[in-house]
């Protein structure tokens, strides 16, 4: 480590460009590609090349506005209403003049959806991830956590920042997570994190069974249902929903910002646990609230989600016919159970040239999904086909993909 | 500690109970007024004493939307205008097809306005620097952190997560920070965070001395100007443009949720730092990006902001007036060098039922102000006047003031 200079830039500098070209010389180096959505178009959206290019016309694969719900009318109308009404923003934190007459009305319906007495909103669900997690992990005297293996940054993020003791249970293992449970001792308090739809190979968990551990072990349970609100369930309240399990987990977090369409995290339970999260955690004491605008979009949006029965009917049908397709084609499709279609590359560099082709040459846009995202050697590329791409768009892909596999020698499926 | 119960009810609840009736006790548990703002009339609002009460008009007297920029017409126009035409979300995460081009356009927008290369916007300001400061000190090998005593949640939680070692000075005393710098080893990369207006005293920090400092010892410096942009220098930049110190920042970090009236938050520096925060920060690579709604009406904002001298000599005209006309009173109001206005009280209860009082009798909000938000012992009212409080709001507070001040037997000026 050689001295900074009294200039406070030299050396810095150096570091920063040392981290930044190892990342480039790894090819998990990010470039953001500059996006227009056009509202009614969807999946259709503007791409531009460079800063100042004209816009290119691509499809886009890989949104998580899973159903389309960012260009729904009544979302829409519902906000442009509500700016004329009260405005642009909140003008505070939620106790310093923030908490909006909206923003309360949002958080009872997200409560009721989800079979809970209360629900409070963070400005993200990485933040309601990291605030809830971290709060009960280190509020509860000697709290233990036990995590799931896949688990998301954001929940590592707030079992980390708890400081609190955690073991991790292998992926989905029921067995090994009653093994760790057995093995701490029975008068600590337990807390339970895991997912119901994981992201990026799109299995699910099994939601019952690992209640059945927490209860067995008397550990409280923590679900992050974000891939799957708004898409499974009777009224699209998420698995626990669809499989009628609601009642037996303590928390439940969702995001305002995937089958929403909009942004902003949440968390739904007892009156008790979420004033307790409210009144201790930092990142959501400390935090300008969610604008009435957000809250209100958000309103209409599960009002729609409520309804919409046979969007998330053609959006499961369009998830399997497209894995069909590319089974077909040959090429190495994760047999997810959800709506999410991860096709398997296996190496950064080859990922990010494959994606990069399919935009140039084919107009589609879906981003490589490299490490720290999945572990390195399962590089990927994540469809995340809507009720809105039809047999042509797919076709279309399947047609470019077996192109861009050829040119590239990428694997085929075994 | 006694044993969970099987089903993770029983105990847990009585845990969160405790801590929770703790809070009541001293007087710190927080109630969220329901406030639901009304454009064009700010800061004038309607306020819900039950949730299915009648809204009362109230004035509201400690929002941090400071020029009342909530309601610009410029602002809402275009924010109504991006969801007509890209609707309502970002769609994803800004790597993965969430990157819109507003919020391209916005980050060249703030980083130009700081004279910086380039601008990082992140979901709020407390991520912003969550996310920035746990980066920067983390991934810069063996870094030491000096961190001023007053310097709020956000910054504090972003250096303990990033588990660096760190040292704090007494607040605003450069020679404490000098002598901190110099006991530390030469050869360790050092960083130095602070802000320019503190927001519960309203008191401004030497920034030149301070980069004075920083510059001696060859430590990279961060500024927190989030109740300073849009309000203080020749085009609102902060209080760094405003005493020509910009380029001696490494790092200015702002928020889109006070004088701009939005929500989210930003840091501006060198295309290589903000590269590295970008590429290494959890908190932002995997969250939902800002939607283009926030985006334009940010983008109009800033636009309406730079050209706001009036609005900005209004605005420190009314906080002067008001302190003047609180001091005439023999209220205790702390005679800062900003637009904040702080009331002390000194006890989380009187200070609490003063603001009820307000806030029933006399339809004034202003919400009291208790730890953890100041030291113990300090706690007190805080008013913001905008350029919308004009003379007979302000007579008409102080009116009410006086009247709740004799009613609770509250400290007077000394």
């Amino acid at each position: 480590m050689p001295k900074p200079t009294p200039t406070s830039a030299g050396d810095y500098t150096a570091i920063f460009a040392a981290r930044l070209d190892a990342l480039k010389t790894e090819g998990r180096y990010r470039v953001f590609a500059d996006i227009e959505r056009l509202a009614g178009q969807f999946p259709r959206a503007l791409y531009r090349p460079a800063p100042d290019a004209a816009p290119v016309d691509v499809t886009v694969w890989c949104s998580n506005d899973y159903l389309g719900q960012g260009q729904d009318a009544s979302v829409m109308a519902a906000m442009q209403d509500i700016i004329a009404r009260t405005g642009t923003g909140a003008g505070g934190t939620r106790n310093i003049s923030g908490n909006s007459h909206e923003l309360v009305e949002l958080e009872r319906d997200l409560a009721a959806w989800h079979e809970k007495e209360a629900a409070l909103t963070f400005t993200s669900g990485f933040v309601a991830n990291e605030a809830a997690l971290s709060v009960l992990a280190k509020q509860l005297p000697d709290c233990i956590v036990f995590s799931d293996a896949a688990n998301h940054a954001s929940m590592i993020a707030g079992i980390r920042n708890s400081r609190a003791e955690y073991h991790v249970f292998r992926h989905n293992d029921v067995a090994h997570l009653r093994e760790l449970l057995a093995a701490a001792p029975a008068d600590r308090p337990k807390l339970v994190a895991f997912e119901s739809v994981y992201s990026m190979d799109g299995d699910i968990a099994p939601i019952a069974a690992i209640c059945d551990a927490a209860a067995d072990f008397g550990a409280l349970t923590y679900l992050d249902e974000v891939h799957a609100v708004g898409l499974y369930g009777p009224t699209g309240a998420g698995i626990a929903e669809r499989e009628g399990l609601s009642h037996r987990l303590d928390v439940i977090q969702g995001t305002l910002g995937k089958a929403f369409g909009l942004m902003g995290g949440y968390i739904a339970g007892s009156n008790l646990l979420v004033d307790f999260v409210r009144s201790f955690a930092p990142g959501f004491i400390f935090t300008t609230a969610l604008p009435p605008v957000i809250a209100a979009g958000a309103r209409a949006s599960l009002k729609s989600l409520i309804a919409a029965t046979e969007l998330r009917r053609r959006h499961q049908a369009n998830a399997a016919r497209l894995k069909e397709l590319m089974a077909e084609a040959g090429l190495p499709v994760l047999a997810s159970e959800s709506h999410i279609v991860p096709l398997m590359v296996g190496n950064a560099e080859a990922c990010r040239e494959a994606a990069k082709r399919l935009l140039e040459r084919h107009k589609i846009y879906v981003q490589p999904i490299n490490f720290p995202t999945v572990p390195r050697g399962t590089e990927r590329l994540r469809f995340t086909p809507t009720p809105y791409h039809d047999e042509a768009l797919m076709q279309a892909l399947v047609t470019a993909l077996r192109e861009v596999w050829r040119e590239l020698f990428l694997p085929l499926a075994a």
